[in-house]
């Protein structure tokens, strides 16, 4: 397998893989609530924390075009694409702008919907965001999410340099302040922000890549990961492996995207809090 | 939390679990192919193996009421609680058996479609058994299988004594020559049997529980299973763990059951293959 290349205004295999989320293979477990709100209000109001690339924000636009979706992201870099993603898929009823999970400039009750994915596993107060998410929601509105738990992800078949590489994702995870099994843990935040176990739903979903196409695109993003960009760059600077180690595992998961039998699956945790 | 007794007449803690198994719950992955296959030949045979209790064999047959469900299982023992909640549930168009997976007394080509839920995952030589599955099977249809990875378990809080308990239940597996990531395998087993690739969809889906009374149902099928069954004699036969060590796991079961955060979710690899 030729090794990625990325050409001049193309987006990165990282951004392919990122950008492949949708409402429908990532926020499933709220589409029935969501429809339900609609049905009572089609003019909802919803927030979307740590949009990335607004795939899934752009999603959700589509999902309530009498309402508005406000995608926020603590990076600012990443909203022109986002922007991007948008006009491309046709949708006004968005809008986009830098905001940070714990400190959302909004006032409270402003949204019947907070949404976020991908985001609590990634900071070390994860039941602090949720409580600012709960904040800006109105009462008889909801906030979910969910967060993956990299401790429960499975590889195969069993390869040495990929084994080694999901204990660097954990420990370069960990080390980067955020939560591995966070999927697991999403019900307990939720109670530690305030929610009442009642008003909470929890579920379980996963990511799986198996078909070759799926292998493929993983495959690029996780080698692009390791051979040219900042994880590397902050792998080696950690000490957290040698050059030729990280290699040979961007070597093992091109060689495990040809292997008929490969699979790779890890939990996500779901979670719908009622306000 | 009281102890769970057993009544006169009632089912078991375990049966209790084992019976809230259903299509919807268990086997939701196959239902868009069964109804597909249903639309094109009603009168489609079935054949459920390893059906125990026979709850999803039920759902089966009701699913599809002008077809012919054959449910087997290896233990006899389990026949007549089948039959029973074939009779509560008023399904006739089923049929219940003795029979082993590994020799199934049906001739090449007699069932539409054939599928297996928790089987594979306690036997050695799981492809063997998924060969004989697909001999069963016209050309056409489809065999589906879909079994737990027991290494993906998760459970939140983190209590020593249900580690231990995860642990030892792995071990127990073993050595009664199950296998503990059998979902993770699935597909690689698939193509053992000599499955081709393309003609092979792989899934994954979870087992979650986290409302309190999923949580007091799994509760006290674990603490019947530790206090009274066949497991806490083979645990001590086999020197895994002492009697006091298989008491804290079962106060901690019953604990973990109480606690508003506590939940537990564990993958289920799913394929289905096309004849």
């Amino acid at each position: 397998m030729d090794q990625p290349k990325q050409k001049q205004g193309q987006p990165s295999a990282q951004a392919v893989h990122h950008e492949a989320r949708s409402v429908e293979n990532s926020a499933a477990y709220l589409i029935p609530k969501l429809e339900a709100a609609k049905e009572k209000k089609p003019n909802l109001t919803m927030l979307d924390v740590g949009a990335g690339s607004g795939s899934i924000s752009v999603g959700f636009a589509k999902a309530i075009p009498e309402g508005r979706v406000i995608a926020v992201d603590l990076n600012e870099g990443i909203l022109p694409r986002a922007r991007l993603l948008a006009e491309e898929a046709g949708v006004t009823n968005i809008e986009l702008r830098q905001a940070d999970v714990f400190k959302l400039p909004f006032e409270d009750a402003s949204f019947d919907i907070t949404h976020c994915h991908q985001v609590l596993t990634h900071v070390r107060t994860a039941p602090d965001a949720l409580r600012e998410m709960l904040r800006v929601t109105k009462p008889g509105g909801f906030v979910a999410a969910r967060e993956g738990d990299l401790d429960t992800e499975c590889i195969w078949p069993t390869m040495p340099a990929l084994l080694k590489f999901h204990d660097l994702t954990v420990t370069f995870m960990q080390a980067a302040g955020g939560v591995s099994s966070a999927g697991r843990q999403l019900l307990s935040w939720a109670l530690d922000a305030g929610a009442e176990r009642e008003r909470v739903t929890a579920s379980f979903s996963t990511w799986t890549y198996s078909t070759p196409q799926e292998k493929e695109t993983w495959a690029r993003a996780m080698t692009e990961y390791l051979r040219g960009g900042r994880m590397r760059a902050a792998i080696l600077a950690k000490g957290l492996a040698e050059e030729a180690e990280i290699d040979e595992m961007a070597e093992a998961w091109e060689d495990w995207a040809t292997q008929d039998d490969a699979i790779l699956a890890m939990m996500q945790g779901e979670i719908i809090i009622q306000k």
